[in-house]
């Protein structure tokens, strides 16, 4: 298997798409192959462009990231598009159709498109995720675009990954909108508004505008570009502001204090992650976690003193804090 | 101090509000007093029926809960509110004027309300949220209302304490709807489209009805209620469909069946954080931790092989599921 995996490694930083596909899809399923091939090739990555683009479903990043990559292979740079696809049982596949514009960079083999899917192990998912961006970035791909949806904690686990987040908003749909308002989302560093033929656009920006006056600066202005993606207008814009911000984080030396924080909390949640997995093995042959469960359901013991028994049992080396005796 | 937990645990499950203010207090701060509290009043919770409302910011929320609390209140019940508030540095407590109509009960007795500030520690928010709800049941509160923004995965922890989960929308508001349609959201137990008096207000219910048509069944038709919140029109028909979900999960056996579900995950959740938070204390003050993050950074060590060096160093006893050795 060692010589399986040495020449995907070889052949994945000579840039062939198979083996990086083979790669992604190794670390997908969560096979030991996949993880050694990421060690093998982690000390080549850090050169690509990692940017995260989240928004609401409908939001229209699809086509916006089929807008960037038309302009970036224009500028003859590699690109990689990793999509992080919601799905449930019952709708699964069904966001296809808002792909179409993705779909024309198919047979351009200067481009590599790859959904993921959220199939409820979310931890999982963000772990993954950053597995996948780190191989498109050791196969020489200049540019990673991250798609998200929502605005949930999960979400933003995935998006710190990338060095530069844009948030896009659609007029005449409040949510988004509200949500950074609320402070449930963070502060992005570049806003697009999207669908910019809409009459209700300027309202929007004004909006925006209003809630970036009450965030902090750090230094760098966010700015809001209107765009509309599916006519390719607003986007040589877009482009520019993306180098701007890439140049201001690698002269402020933020982009390495950026990547230090989230390789940090990278590590931590893949420590988290295999905690959390070795506890579910352990208790899944355990009966006296059933019957701890039975007492829980029963009113007999709280959940939080089953937690404290159950890390007792599993692992007596595992603090409680705040747990009374 | 037991003595003092002794007769705020009795002061509590009397009913007294300010025992119940201050064992959530309690909690929240995470004081061991706040964890015994919870174990010695567990046995007398299960009684409240809890429901859960979620939806993006702006849509309604609390209007809605202000006008529920009136007819439960009217009904001789008692009530409490406990509301997850996103907040973020620059924008604490800017949601309050939201909350105008919530105030009207601030100064009813059967009423208590309950903000939750939500400051990054998420599973720790999930778990402190599930103490306090836990509280206000044991206080005899009738009926428990959460309150969530967002359609993220921490916030479906918190909303899946409910035992009844209400999704709020709003017409022309399109972000939400995308989401369901998507599957980002889970199909929850009833659909209010508040506001109806908008002009896209059968837009919305239609769109609702083609998503809820492709949603498995499990013998409970998910009904979509119009209401007005802040003129109080289609909440007493809300309360009729929550009187009737919950009759439903009584008969079906679903009660018992999602509230086990849910124990569980609560159980699993509070491991969880438990570990998270005794890694994190460990690698405080831990040289080796960031020599470790030192070489990932400086892409000689991968994030996941610097996790398996660190789940062996902090605890032997872990495994680390698919990690390449």
């Amino acid at each position: 298997m060692a010589q399986t995996t040495d020449s995907l490694a070889q052949r994945l930083l000579d840039g062939d798409r198979r083996a990086l596909a083979r790669a992604i899809t190794l670390v997908e399923s969560d096979d030991p192959a996949g993880w050694e091939l990421v060690r093998e090739v982690y000390p080549k990555t850090g050169q690509a462009t990692i940017v995260g683009l989240t928004g609401a479903p409908g939001a229209g990043k699809s086509t916006l990231i089929g807008a960037l990559t038309k302009l970036r292979r224009e500028q003859e740079r590699q690109v990689a598009v990793l999509s992080i696809d919601p799905s449930s049982p019952f709708t699964q596949g069904a966001l296809l159709g808002d792909r179409i514009r993705l779909t024309d960079h198919f047979l351009d083999p200067g481009v590599f498109i790859r959904s993921m899917a959220n199939r409820g192990a979310l931890g999982g998912l963000s772990e993954a995720a950053l597995q996948a961006a780190l191989l498109m970035d050791a196969a020489g791909r200049d540019d990673v675009f991250l798609e998200t949806v929502g605005v949930g904690q999960a979400e933003v686990d995935i998006i710190d990954h990338a060095d530069t987040v844009v948030l896009v908003l659609m007029p005449g749909s409040g949510d988004s909108i509200q949500a950074l308002k609320a402070g449930v989302m963070e502060i992005p560093d570049i806003i697009v508004v999207n669908k910019a033929d809409h009459p209700l656009t300027e309202t929007m920006v004004r909006e925006v505008r209003a809630v970036l006056s009450l965030a902090p600066h750090g230094g760098w202005r966010v700015p809001i570009v209107k765009t509309e993606a599916s006519r390719g207008k607003g986007v040589p814009e877009l482009v520019e502001r993306l180098d701007e911000h890439r140049a201001h984080i690698e002269q402020e030396g933020t982009l390495s204090e950026r990547r230090r924080r989230n390789l940090r909390s990278e590590v931590l949640g893949i420590c988290t992650f295999r905690m959390r997995a070795a506890l579910e093995e352990q208790l899944a042959q355990d009966e006296e976690f059933q019957r701890l469960l039975d007492e829980v359901v029963a009113r007999r013991l709280d959940p939080a003193s089953a937690a404290t028994q159950i890390l007792r049992r599993v692992d007596p080396a595992q603090a409680e804090p705040g747990a009374g005796d």
